[in-house]
C-alpha cells in the first residue's frame, strides 16, 4: 500500500447503530476516506447531522455532519471504490445486490448472503483466504463482473468465538464438539431494538435465529474452501463446512443488560487425545498472530487475542473498550469436566463483532489486491 | 398433622438477607410460629425493627417488629421445635453445631455441613428420602443425640437445576454428562454483596467456589442413599454420589444484574439411548409430582415445574414471583446438538433456592415423624 | 351499595400496558366484572391470550384467558356500564368520544380529554367533587345525554405530587409556590417505550409535553369548580384553575432506569405565613382521609399516604408495591431554603398512577349515584 | 511554564477509586510526572499492580504498574513538588496535615479542610484567585510554613453547578436564589460504595452530607475573598459566603443507577430584574472563558461549557466522555416558572468533579508561581 494513498468509501445505513459505527472508525482510518453516506428514502437530502440521531458516547465527527445524505442507489456510489453496508436485513438483500451489480466493492455486517455459496462469510482473523471465492462468485453472475462482489463478515456472537477458536485448532487440531452459551449486549439488536421494559432487571433467554447462525457459520468460517475438478477443466471451488472433521456446535444465546460486548461460555472437545491442558491453551491464545496481523492490516489490534489471568475477567464493561474493542479477551481457561476445556470470551459486538471486521477485511481486500488501492 | 396444632421456630441470621426471607415467609405460615429471632451479638437485645435493616420488597411482618433479637445461644432458643438458619458460612460452623448438641433441629441454608458425611442435603422436591441419615448422625454424635440434627438445603443455583434433572432422571432414567451455565440474580451474594460498580452494565464471569458446589452437589443430591452391613450387623448409611451411573457435571458460573432469579442454560446427555424427545421431556416435566406435593407440605406449589411454550420464556423479572418463588420454570426445551436434550431453567434464588427450601425440609420433617409435630 | 351486586365492565386497549394492569386489578374487583375487552382491529377476534403479550409480573387471570377481543366499537361494549380506557392518544381521542355519544361512562387514563372544559380530570384522593360537571357535559352535548360521560385522571407524575398537595391545602391553605423535579419510571412510557439503549446507565432530562401537563393539571385538580349565574337562570359551571390563590408551578421531568414508580422532589411555599413547620406537615399528611376512603372506595388503600421517618426513603423498589400501589409514600420531609418545605414524594405510576386511579373514580361515581350501580 | 519541565507529583490514596483516575491523567500528563504513589499500610510494600483493584474501563498505564507502594508518610513524599490526595474522609485529615507540616504541597479532593477558613476550597473555572489565601495559612502555621500548603477541592456535586453559576455571575450579576435537584452516579461514593441491591432498578433519595455540601460549598466558591485591616496593619483576609448578596441555596440529592456522571436540575433567580432571557443564558454560557483556560492550564478542555439545542440532551452516557470528562454540559435552558431560569447540568464526577479538578488547581498554582515550576 503505497504511503498517502487514499481510497473513497461509502457507508450505507449511515444513520443506524452499526453505520455510525462505520462513521466513527472510517474517520480516524489513514487509508479510507467517508466519500458518500446512505440511507434511506426518508433521511436522503438532509445533512448527516440532520439525518442522525446520534447515539455514539463519542461525539460526531467533523467531517460528516455536513455531508448530504443520498438514498441506497448505486450511481450515488460510483466513485466510491468500497462501499461498507451497515443496512438492516429487510433492506439489504436487494440493496447489496444492485450495488454488486454496478461492480461495486460490498463489505457487508447484514446477514442476507452469509449464506450464498458463493459468498465469503469472513471474521479477519480467521478466514482471510476465503476471499479466493470472489473470482468465482464474478464469474457466476449474468454478465460476469470485473470489479462488484459481495463479502460479509459473521455475526457478532459468532465473530467472537472463532477468533480464539481458529487459534486453538491452528495449535492443536480439529475441534469435534463445541457447546456455548452466550450472553449478549442490547446494542447487537440496533436501535430502537431492545425495549427497556424486556430487559431492565432481567434475562431473555433467547435471541430470534442466533443460535442458528452460530451454529452454522462456525461451521463455513472454520472449515475450508476446497476445489472440485470441473469436466470443463476450470475447478469449481466450495465451501467445506468442516467436513472433513464433522464438528457438531450446539448454542444458547441470551440477551442481558449490558450496553455493549458479549459475554460466552464455551465448552470445546477436541479431536486430537490427550488434548492440550489449559497451560497449553492459554499460551496458544496468547500467541496467536492471525494474516491480518502479520500483512499489516491498519485496524488490527496489537494483541489479537487478549488472556486473563485474574478470575473474574474478561468483564464487558472493563474490557470491551481495550484497543478500542478490535481484539477479544479469553479468560478463565480450566479443563471442563464434560468436554476438554472451557473458557469465556468476551468480544465487543459493535466493533470486531460488526464494523471493525468489515473494516479489516476491506484492508485484506486491499493488500491482497481484491480491490484495487 | 392435627388441625391448628401450631410449632414454635426460631430464626438465626434474622436480620440477614436470607433470614429476612425466613421472617417474611414464616410470618404467614399454617404451622410454623416465629418465636425467637437471632443475630450476631451487635443486633442483640434491640427489636427486630431496630436491628433490622429491612430490604424486602414487602413491608416487615407486624408481629415480629417488636420481637427482642436473641444472642445465637442454643439455651435462647430452647422451647423451639425447629431452627431456621440463615446465617452466613463464617459464623454458621460453630453455631449450628452447638444448637445440635443442645438437641434443636436445625433446618440451615448455609454452606457448611453440605459435605457432611451424614449430614442430608436436600431439596425438598428432589431427594427427602436422605432425612433417613439423621438417626445415623445422631447415634455417631457423642454423646449420642435424641432430638438434635441438621438438615441442610442446596446452594441456589444447585436447587433451581436438580429439580428438573429430577423428574428427567425418574422419567428417563440416569443422567451421564450435565453441562450447565448459570447467570445468577445479585441477590444470592446476599447485603451489601454484589458492589453495583462491579454489575451494572456488566457481566462477573466467575463467583467465587460456586461451579465447584454444583458440582459436587448435584451428585448428592441425585445420588441415592446406600447401606453396607457392617461386622456388628447395624447397616451404615452412605451417599453414593450418583456412582452406580457415574454423572459428570460442568458448570460455569455468572454474576448477572438481575435482582432475584437465577437463570440457568442446561444440556445434558441420557444413558438411556435413544434418549428421549424435547416432547417427551416437556410432558415429563410438567408431570412431575414430588413427595413434598403428594404429602402435603403446605408451603410445596400448586404447579412444581411450569413449562413455557413461549420462546423467549422464562425470563426472571416476568417468572420468578410465580407462586411467590416455590416452584421452577423450564422453557426452550429442545435438542441440543451436542449432548441429547438444552433448556432453560428460572428459579427463585431467595426462595425455592434457600429459605423456602428450608421451610418445606422442615415441613417434610414433621410429616415423616422426624420432628415431633 | 348493595351486596353482591355485579357490575358489568369494559377494557379498551386491553392488550396495551395500561390495559393490562387494568385486567390485572379489575380480575380481583369485589364490584366490578370484566365483561369485554376491546383492542386494535389486529387484535380483535382473537382470544385475550393470543391477542395479548403479557408483561406483567403476575400470571394472566385465569377469567380472562379465553375472552375474546372486541373492537373498539361501542356497539361491542352497549352492555357495560362503564368502560375503563387505557387506549393510546392517538386511539383515544374518537373512540371515546363515540362511546360517549352511544351513552357509556367512560373512565379514561388517556389524556386526550383532560383539558376540555367540561370534562372532570379527577385523582381520587383530591377532586371527587369535580364529578358535579357531569350533568354540564350531557346536557352540552348534541344531542344532550343521559348516562354518557368522559372522566379523565391525571397523568402518572402530576397524581404523585396532588396527592400530598391536597393534604396540605386542606391543613395550611392555599400553596404560592412549587416546584418539583421527577425522576420517573420506564413503564410510563408505555411499550416498547423506551428503548433500553437510551436509559441503561443513563438519564434522559426530557419527556415530551409532561412539563407542561403537571404545569397545567395540577390546577385544573387543586383548583375549584365554581358557577356563574347565567342569563336564563341556570348556573354554569366552570374549573377556576387555582384562580383565587394564583399558584406557579415548575416542573422538570427525567426519565430514569426504573421499572415502576415515579420518584419526586418537590418544594412548595405556602401563602399564609408563617408557614408550617415540617412536622406539622409529617403529621398532617399521615392524617389525611380522602372522600374516596370515607364513602368506602373498596379499592381506596389504609392509608393514603405513608409518611416514611427513615431518611433515606421512599424508595421506587421497597415502596411503590405497598398496597398493591394504590397509596403514595412521602419522605424527607425538611425546610426548604428557598420556598418553605421540601420532601420527596413516590407513587406507583401504573396504580394510583393509572389504572388505580380510573377504577377508584369510577367506584365513587358508583356511590355517588353518577353511575347506576 | 518552561519547554519540558517535568515536576514530580505524589498520589495518595492512590488504589482507591479516586486515586485510579488520577493515576489515569497523570500518567499522560504534560507537566507532571507520577513519582510516588501512596496508599495504607496494607498495601505498602506491594508493587502498584499487585496493591490495586484496578476498576478502570482503560487499562492500567504501563508506567505505574512496578511502582512500589508507599505508606502515606511524608518523609516519603519528600521531593514530590505536587501531592494529589485521593484520600477518604477518615485517612484524609491527620495524613493531609502531616504532609503540608512536612512542606508539602497537597491538593486534596477529600472533604475534611473544605471548611477551614484557611484552605482554600476551589473549582479550577471558578474561583483560582481563593489562592491568594495560601500565604496566610502558611503564615498562621506554627511554625510558619514556606511551602507546604493544602488546596481542597469541590464536593462532584457541586463542582458541577458552580461552572454554569459562575459564568452567569459574571455575565448577569449575583444569584438570589438557587435550587437543585441531583441525580447521582454510583461512582461518586467510591467502591465498593453502594451496594447493588440498593440501587439496581431503584432510586435512593438521600445522600449523607450531600445536600448540607452543595448548600455550604456553593457560597465558599462563589463568595469573595476579602481582606480587612487589622490592628498590626496586616490585612486578614477571609472568605465572605456571598455575603454582599445573599444567595439562598437549597439542595435535593439522589442517588440513581448511573456508572459515571451527575445530572442536576438547577432553577435559579437574579437579583438584578429583570433576569436575562433562556437565549442571552444560553450565549453567556457557551462564551464563558475561565483563567484556567485564558492561562493555558494543559488539562483545561477546550469548551469549558457546552451547551446543548437538543431537548433530551445532555444525558450521562453520551456527554460524560466529552473532552474526556473535563468540561461541564448544560442543556434545557429555559424559563422557570417559579424563578427565574432552570436548565440541566451534566458533569462527569471522576474527572472534573474530582481528580481533573485538583490537577487543573495544581496547573494553576504552578502557573501562578504558587508552586514552583
Amino acid at each position: 500500500m503505497e504511503e498517502g494513498r487514499q481510497i473513497n468509501v461509502g457507508v450505507l445505513g449511515a444513520t443506524g447503530t452499526v453505520g455510525q459505527r462505520f462513521v466513527t472508525l472510517l474517520s480516524a482510518h489513514p487509508w479510507f476516506v467517508i466519500h458518500k453516506l446512505g440511507a434511506s428514502p426518508r433521511s436522503a437530502g438532509k445533512t448527516y447531522r440532520e439525518a442522525c440521531s446520534w447515539k455514539q458516547a463519542t461525539a460526531m465527527p467533523a467531517g460528516v455532519k455536513g455531508m448530504v445524505v443520498q438514498e441506497c442507489k448505486a450511481e450515488h456510489f460510483a466513485d466510491c471504490a468500497i462501499v461498507f453496508s451497515g443496512l438492516d436485513a429487510d433492506a439489504a438483500g436487494d440493496i447489496e445486490t444492485a450495488f454488486r451489480a454496478a461492480e461495486l466493492a460490498v463489505f457487508s455486517n447484514a446477514k442476507n448472503y452469509r449464506r450464498d455459496p458463493n459468498v465469503p462469510l469472513i471474521v479477519p482473523f480467521v478466514n482471510p483466504g476465503h476471499l479466493a471465492i470472489i473470482p468465482q462468485q464474478q464469474a457466476l453472475h449474468s454478465p460476469p463482473l470485473h470489479k462488484g462482489f459481495i463479502v460479509t463478515n459473521a455475526n457478532c456472537s459468532t465473530t467472537g468465538i472463532v477468533i480464539p477458536l481458529a487459534a486453538l485448532e491452528r495449535a492443536f487440531g480439529p475441534l469435534e464438539l463445541l457447546l456455548v452459551t452466550t450472553m449478549q449486549a442490547i446494542s447487537g439488536a440496533g436501535y430502537p431494538g431492545v425495549s427497556s421494559l424486556d430487559i431492565l432487571d432481567n434475562i431473555v433467554p433467547h435471541i430470534g435465529g442466533e443460535e442458528e447462525k452460530i451454529e452454522w457459520e462456525t461451521l463455513k468460517i472454520l472449515g475450508g474452501l476446497t476445489e472440485t475438478e470441473t469436466e470443463g477443466g476450470g475447478g469449481l471451488k466450495a465451501f467445506d463446512m468442516h467436513a472433513r472433521h464433522p464438528l457438531r456446535v450446539s448454542a444458547a444465546c441470551n440477551r442481558v443488560p449490558v450496553i455493549d460486548g458479549h459475554t460466552e461460555c464455551v465448552s470445546v472437545r477436541f479431536a486430537r487425545r490427550p488434548p492440550p491442558s489449559p497451560q497449553q491453551v492459554r499460551e496458544a491464545l496468547a500467541a496467536f498472530t492471525p494474516d491480518a496481523k502479520a500483512l499489516g492490516c491498519p485496524s488490527a489490534p496489537r494483541y489479537t487475542i487478549t488472556v486473563h489471568e485474574e478470575p473474574d475477567r474478561p468483564q464487558p464493561r472493563l474490557d470491551r473498550g481495550y484497543q478500542d474493542g478490535a481484539g477479544v479477551s479469553v479468560g478463565r481457561v480450566r479443563q471442563c469436566p464434560v468436554l476438554d476445556i472451557k473458557f469465556v470470551v468476551l468480544s465487543n459486538n459493535v466493533s470486531i463483532g460488526a464494523a471493525t471486521s468489515s473494516i479489516i477485511n476491506a484492508e485484506l481486500a486491499v493488500l491482497k489486491g481484491v480491490v484495487p488501492a
